[in-house]
């Protein structure tokens, strides 16, 4: 049964065979690659605002001229990553490059900054979305958590389906968002420059109407690292070149440029927008929100631009599952995450990988009760980090190789580094107290968490070396059957033991003298020549005295194997399953640390 | 390791003799079983007040006489309860009340009522509790859902260690209550009495000018029914009477009728507090958190105030961890839950049990956001249907009897009764649509769980009528060992598998041609008369190859066993163990529903 609801679910397992027939053409790799990116025009332009408000309205001006630094960066990083993509056609991003031509441990900071930064992508982007969604509709807000985790689970299983199938659902809505922004931007700026008259909305601009902080270089430095959230997701299409169709790396490229592109246009004319329209960041609805409201009134178009956001914010999450399980895998199979993220699933997605990102990202968005104010201060640190390493390692590459207009390209990926390294300084220390510390915490755990991995690989290969010793055959090889009624597992579980050795003890463990009493009885009339020990339990536990006892023999005759034959349920409803073998369960689990302790499970299925 | 942590955290194991050392004095039973109905008082007023003022500020005024309708309910209840306790001194509530005198059915209806409403009891609590914390701390706001979480896994490990050392823990914050309620109200009545000026929160009442409705008789009821989340918890002293000193019902008796007291004069002193220094509830502030803002200011008794109430509140939860589990137990032994709820820990607590209301408070949690106005409609309905059937019963139990007195102990009982039905019928009525729908159709969906439980138990004992034909030995006994590369875990193997069977063979599976041509070398090379067999894999799967070669054997020769020799891992750390054995589970779990097929774990014992 479980089968067909995950056939059914995801779709048919896939051959090994099919795996490059799971490429993305332009159009659908724009979609699946940059929704990230691109849907960070939804909430940049608002980080802005919040901070620059603290210093009073007139402050809430210099947006503009932040958001041109922050839009020269993307120009810098879009030319950097072009020349990285052409250095690396087999993908792998900064992780790759940073280990490649910085060494182990710069490519595992890099690794570690990326994995973190995938979590924040999908837990920022969906609380990010959802926070459209009850702007337009403020009576789902008080559910908003409830709802992110809903769209965080179909997000999760549209990933498992595997990577092609995902692309399809991910198209529309980042082409309809593309679609509704430009016209949200079209018809603002029309209806700004022909004196239509749009209505302010007044409600926002009273409630900041409070502390005033002053307006000092500091919190305007402290506007750009906020607005640096525009720039998250940029790397995503140079780790994903494999998936491009061929030739990879030069679609991979022409699709890059176009992200920026559309990205640089949107996030400049949302901002310069919120500047002419007087719009202040309020607490229960975006600034996109007010925007189309005041351009469009709460209207078809309106809603528009809402679902649009809502749906690209939510989707964003993609590109981190895209990315995400992609990256690990590389780890696991340099040996730093266990192998199991290194396997594709029967869909050719690497679904461990997947459901461990649902996961990080589901523990986020509860615990910062699904806030995206709260979460994005953590966001950017991560990300400039590996944009600094990646480039620090593009620069290292084109020095070593010395090919043909090298000096040019050290340019290039030089400027691309030193601006990222400085962007990463001012941001980590202007979001400092306000969360960054946590990822500045985080990312060396992370890293201890590889190298602890990777040492423990290392030390299997040796002590798991093959050892002629191994294959001698234990010199006493006693069974013994847990009971505690006879029925027909217990019975089965006699056979069982007796057809492996000659040396059979079933035990009891004494909860209730009256029934041990009974249980003697039964079992003489019953049980042939096996003996029933009889063990006493002062603490109610059904476990210990077993331990208790298989360590005594144990320490009688140490060089015995001994078998501990569990009769088990295998009821015929799955619901019916919690009903029995708790206690197999614990005893198994309890043996677990016990030198030449088998474990054997005899089930017995029931019928109804 | 594990158990030097639980034995820190929970406290050494304690003897079955122990169990009646573990009895509560009236003063510690007060605090463990009356938190529940005393902290109520901390939103049952505002609760009434947020459906008057919907009708305007006048109709808050309204506040007291249904304060007294809820009262005089109250005084009818415990007259009633104080009549159970000494029918029922073995306890169990109204579950065992209504099943000894009314049946099955009205038994399981009474149990799935109490068993919801214990879980709500847990969730409205904390939420509450923590809703007065970020009352007096307004920034800690956005991490509601996680320090409720925070305190609800407190709660839970405190339960874990046992009643009596919970009841000490317990004791303290009770006091504090009522100690810091009772001086509260004195001088509030006092300031409000002697005219000393306090000041009215302006704030609140701005946001409430808007959308009236009709004072209607509906509106009216339904603010009673609002108020009688008041009441919840009443019960919670007949269903603990067991845990008194002796005499218990004595004992219990007392308690009760100081539990009434208390609670009638605070929640009628809250709510007229409230009603005359014109406090309206407010979004972001709670009613009492106004209330001792009003009449100390936010200085020492204010934060005292709110300490106590976010402490007692937290703790409320206790009285659901005190009696869920106990019910769950009775249930459990009645065969109508699983069997392993039935069970003490080590501890002397019913650790399942403690465990299962943990998770589902904290889904009800998580999923409402930490929002006590969303939990509160969910709330009573359950309460006062296992009301209404405690009383029916004890209407039957004494015309029954017929013992000294019986006539007037009906009265008593009747009066209970009837007020609690029609108090019944007014909830589900007028919250129907504010949530108590979940309630009504998740209670039958909880009575369905108990027969389909307890339907299987009983099918049970015939499956498993033993039968001398399991006794029969395997005429063939077949022994694989899944191996993916020969290291000492597979030699391990190997030589247990010979010592049970010659009948041997090793099953490697082909994920890539060219380790498997490795394989066969390595093999060869030691690996004595075992046949390896090469299975091949399509899609990737380790388990599916595996399951179809069993199936095939099996069909060839369906009267043979096999026995499937797993080589696994036991890492020397804990999170070591995360790396290995992914593959032995699944193998497991595939294998489960497979007749004559036994799975034997060998394990290799890492050293580092």
């Amino acid at each position: 049964m479980f089968k067909t609801i995950k056939k059914w679910v995801l779709g048919p397992p896939l051959a090994s065979a099919a795996i490059h027939d799971q490429r993305l053409s332009k159009k659908v790799a724009l979609a699946v690659f940059s929704s990230d990116a691109l849907s960070s025009v939804a909430y940049a332009t608002e980080e802005i605002l919040l901070v620059l408000v603290t210093a009073g309205i007139a402050a809430v001006h210099l947006s503009l001229p932040i958001a041109l630094v922050i839009g020269v960066l993307l120009v810098i990083l879009i030319s950097s990553y072009s020349e990285t993509i052409h250095a690396y056609p087999s993908g792998g991003g900064a992780y790759i490059v940073a280990k490649d031509n910085l060494g182990t441990y710069p490519g595992l900071i890099a690794g570690a900054s990326l994995l973190t930064d995938y979590i924040l992508t999908a837990a920022v982007s969906i609380a990010s979305g959802v926070a459209a969604i009850t702007s337009a509709f403020p009576h789902l807000y008080p559910y908003r958590v409830g709802i992110c985790l809903f769209f965080l689970t179909i997000i999760t299983f549209a990933n498992l389906r595997g990577v092609k199938e995902s692309g399809v659902i991910f198209a529309v809505p980042t082409y309809l968002f593309i679609f509704s922004f430009g016209l949200l931007i079209g018809v603002g700026f029309y209806k700004y420059f022909f004196g239509v008259s749009a209505t302010a909305p007044l409600e926002a601009i009273q409630e900041t109407q409070q502390h005033l902080h002053p307006l000092t270089f500091f919190l305007l430095l402290r506007a750009f690292s906020s607005g640096c959230a525009a720039l998250t997701g940029v790397e995503a299409i140079s780790n994903g070149v494999p998936a491009f169709g061929k030739p990879e790396a030069r679609n991979a490229n022409i699709t890059l440029v176009w992200m920026g592109i559309i990205l640089l246009l949107m996030f400049l004319g949302i901002t310069e927008l919120a500047r002419v329209f007087h719009i202040l960041p309020g607490e229960h609805e975006t600034v996109v929100s007010q925007i189309a409201r005041t351009i469009f009134a709460k209207g078809f178009f309106y809603y528009l631009i809402q679902v649009a956001t809502a749906l690209i914010l939510v989707l964003a999450a993609n590109t981190a599952f895209a990315d995400f399980p992609r990256l690990a895998s590389l780890l696991a199979k340099d040996g730093y995450l266990p192998r199991q993220l290194s396997s594709l699933g029967d869909r050719l997605a690497f679904s461990n990988g997947i459901i461990l990102l649902g996961l990080a990202a589901a523990v986020l968005i509860v615990f910062f009760g699904a806030s995206t104010h709260h979460l994005i201060p953590l966001y950017a640190v991560g990300v400039f980090i590996s944009f600094t390493l990646s480039q620090t390692g593009m620069v290292r590459h084109w020095i070593k190789l010395k090919g043909k207009g090298w000096f040019y390209k050290v340019l290039i990926n030089g400027t691309g580094a030193i601006a990222t390294f400085i962007a990463l300084i001012v941001i980590a220390s202007t979001k400092f107290t306000h969360g960054a510390w946590m990822v500045i915490v985080f990312i060396p755990l992370v890293i201890m968490g590889f190298m602890a991995v990777h040492g423990h690989y290392k030390s299997i290969v040796e002590q798991l070396h093959p050892n002629l010793n191994d294959l001698l055959p234990p010199k006493i090889h006693r069974v013994l059957i847990p009971v505690s009624t006879l029925h027909r597992g217990t019975l089965k579980a006699i056979s069982y033991a007796s057809s492996i050795s000659d040396n059979v003890q079933a035990v009891y463990i004494v909860l209730d003298p009256e029934r041990a009493v009974k249980m003697k009885d039964i079992w003489s009339q019953w049980c042939i020549d096996i003996p029933l020990v009889m063990l006493e339990t002062p603490y109610r536990s059904v476990i210990q005295p077993l331990i208790d006892y298989i360590d005594q023999l144990l320490k009688e005759e140490p060089d015995q194997h001994i078998t501990v034959v569990l009769p088990e349920f295998v009821a015929a409803k799955w619901w019916q399953q919690i009903l029995h073998n708790q206690t197999a369960l614990l005893i198994r689990g309890s043996l677990m640390f016990k030198n030449n302790v088998v474990v054997t499970s005899v089930r017995h299925h029931l019928k109804f």
